[in-house]
């Protein structure tokens, strides 16, 4: 569309990113050129650097610049708690709440065979070895509550359970703050079964 | 809220795009670090060859790589016409119609005096000199039909036709396929008035 062939190799690049089509790519790299040239020079640089540094935790599969994540080298840690989550976002919000001291193991995606991610994408082989240390006691599967998080715990559940291992599922209910009147059915329901 | 600060330096790099929070940042950095590192990259390479060499027509203010962007330097133009856009992608619209074949005016903006930007901002002095160069036979303000693109044309208009210059505003009217019935009564009282 445009006259400058840098403009559209700049266009073409940020249609890349998840969520950007053609019209919001054009957005931003005309913001960019126009009011923020630091800004994208600024992310050039960071993309270069994280792209450089960024790899994977040998133990819990997350991002991170070292060997091992500062999490995992935490001595102050339960290491006989692992709990399995599909992204670092969500590992970050089980952080927030304080309410978990154990370990982590992070899948990095979750089960999607439409897609081709499978058993071996998300790192299961792994995870069967980190929870068969001889520390681990209890595993927690806080994947997502929709179709293929669910699936992916089923399918880490049943691997763990046949090595003996005690696994659990983060509790499904009525969310805090909500009134009945106005929740789904289907958490109503969940809620009702696992009453205590 | 990641173990690795390369990370966070992304994350914010991405926050300066337009219409990019802390969740899509977040979402954006982990896609591209676990799946598309290329992508990353090519984006890098593209912000800093972009940032390095595009810049300003001198004629039409639109963005290039050259003195003079390709449109402006094209003979087979009719020089007598010059229509004035806010962005390049407003001149893309109206070039994709192919019922164009003058000249342009990209002002890279609106007025917003809310936002700092005022006639110096979208270049109103150039356009003035652009404009009395004494081949510019016809005006026409293309600037988008909300509040600021019409204060942006009045504004624009009332300059020009002080220098007793040919200015008119594209048609407002029933868009093309619209059945009247959904069509906003702001429009139909427009078309109503403007009917030929």
């Amino acid at each position: 569309m445009s006259t400058t062939n840098s403009l559209d190799v700049l266009i073409q690049a940020l249609r890349r990113l998840p969520g950007v089509g053609v019209k919001s790519a054009q957005r931003m790299a005309f913001h960019l050129l126009q009011h923020d040239r630091q800004g994208a020079l600024a992310l050039s640089r960071a993309l270069e650097e994280a792209v450089g540094s960024v790899r994977h935790c040998t133990l819990c599969h997350t991002f991170t610049e070292a060997e091992v994540c500062s999490t995992c080298l935490d001595p102050e840690r339960d290491a006989t708690r692992l709990c399995v989550v599909e992204t670092p976002a969500d590992q970050s919000a089980l952080e927030r709440t304080g309410a978990f001291k154990g370990l982590y193991f992070v899948l990095m995606g979750r089960l999607s065979p439409l897609d081709g991610i499978g058993p071996q994408e998300i790192g299961l082989h792994k995870l069967m070895e980190r929870a068969c240390n001889g520390v681990v006691q209890e595993v927690i599967l806080a994947t997502n509550f929709n179709a293929e998080g669910e699936a992916t715990a089923h399918v880490i559940s049943e691997a763990l359970k046949s090595r003996g291992l005690h696994v659990t599922r983060l509790a499904r209910g009525v969310p805090v703050g909500s009134e009945l009147e106005y929740v789904d059915l289907g958490t109503i329901a969940h809620a009702l079964v696992d009453r205590r």
